[in-house]
């Protein structure tokens, strides 16, 4: 049954425990193999191995740190045209909001788009005001109720997803969506 | 078996032609049924009924058109949070390269992730230099023989991951990445 | 001295008071004439007369409104390749925190960016972990003490950074940056 | 008068042409310093130096290099909320049209205004059907007339803009756009 990926690259720690929930949600979905694994011990095998991947980022200058592109760039060769098709999702903390966590997501889903990946957002609320259209975002470490749940709905869908689409257990298919 | 909709809108007639031959490439995968509608033809109805969906806009100071854009607009609170889940692909035509086509496949993007669809690109190349890594992108009228094998190449892969992950016909999985 | 123009688009009203306190935010600049326009009411003339521009758009589905997108398709054969080199920033009103109001700000930066226009961001911090990197944004109506200082400094910051370039009045500019 | 600088990463030699001509073009304007540096080289004082830059990287995975990535993320601590008002412009070299040179483009201009810069594009044409609306674009090496006018319209542009905002040298505002 399916497999996920949670990768991430965190400084400060945010990002890492945005990982934690998120592979947390994804174990929401009975079967699934989650992986958590940071940009520094993860290697092409984890790519190979995952049906659908979560990747994770701190928010530097608006784009991807250059510890996760490292790890994207380096494996180009052993990878590249051998991975489309899998399922990806994408979440960043930030320095503050309105601090370019979504173009953090942004730069991650052009990343993954280039190795053929479907990429997805989530139109859920989880909360007051609170949504993860373009993959899960917080400001600084994610602590408030809606922070947690984004993390883990994102966890969730992807496993859901993968579930569906990949293993065709059509009875993972996601409910109405949150509107709040 | 999988239903793929071709929604495009243009005013010169470059990216209906786009459309057309993203609708032939799609007709490549037996068993999907195929719709080709403009913005102003194209209804709520569509989008509910398709599987996968390919979405063109010329590129208008690179972003999609209005024409398109009011389309996505309106049908929100008729679709919204009813149709995630479909899995699209997008095109578009500029005035010349460097123009913004990719930028217009973008904005696309961007709308078709917030109604919770998973989007994708193609690593394969269809031509010396030439590929569709965000898309298909031509400047104005699709005429060299890769400009044209962009878009069938587009159509092609979604009416295949429709096959292969709506329908569950693992038999349609592209092969090998065409690396050239 | 320095024109400057906020354009914007709204049907809640949640962008337009964006639009009130963005233009309040330029007047501080001694010098500077502000004119506040929506995207029915302006015409290409408004573009001609300022120096400086700021736009904003509702998010809609994580990109510019189609009303505001029509007013810049709508004025190209007048106005493209003659007002190059003016100056813009953007903001805008989501439904919610993650629901792509970065997004929405990009779509314009890309639209700015093919007019020519320079466009900028504000490193600066208006609140605890609150910022307006890539444009003012806020969830709904802005109301918090930080989302209406975001807007009124994204207008000052306009309307300083025209009064330096355009007009030459070193004294106006901005002094070291709010880090919190 | 006006320092403008040329960052550039490249391995395969293709950026590194690019930021040949990109500096060309720059010294067209008399009064015009020009400092051209890998990311390599480059350090936090050629960015305090300079009042243009023009930041080039090669289109790995559609997003900007990891080197080049890490000399950004490297300096926000010395360089980060000093550095705002400084005009910039980008460019990319990909592996083939439609492989992601304008998105790489548009990740570094995220990164540039996250700190404040100006980032613009250029409306003129220099070619037939051949444009760098969002920052000079090459498919591997800059060989064709069109993609060298590219590169130097650039630097050109930059040092334009530079001399009649930084230095209040109007005589050096840039003419018609060329069309084509």
């Amino acid at each position: 049954m399916g497999n996920v990926l949670v990768l991430y690259d965190s400084k400060s720690g945010n990002t890492a425990k945005m990982a934690d929930y998120v592979a947390q949600g994804a174990k929401d979905i009975e079967g699934t193999q989650v992986r958590l694994r940071s940009a520094e011990e993860a290697s092409a095998d984890d790519i190979f191995w995952c049906d659908g991947l979560a990747v994770g980022s701190p928010t530097y200058v608006g784009v991807v740190s250059w510890r996760m592109k490292r790890f994207w760039d380096e494996i180009v060769p052993e990878t590249w045209g051998k991975v489309d098709g899998k399922i990806a999702c994408t979440f960043s903390s930030s320095g503050g909001w309105g601090g370019g966590a979504e173009m953090t997501c942004l730069s991650l889903h052009i990343m993954l788009m280039n190795f053929g990946f479907l990429v997805f957002g989530i139109p859920d609320y989880v909360g007051e005001a609170f949504t993860l259209h373009y993959g899960a975002v917080v400001a600084r470490e994610p602590k408030r109720e809606e922070e947690i749940a984004a993390c883990q709905r994102l966890g969730k869908r992807l496993a859901q997803w993968v579930a569906v689409y990949v293993d065709g257990r059509k009875e993972h298919l996601p409910g109405p969506i949150d509107k709040r």
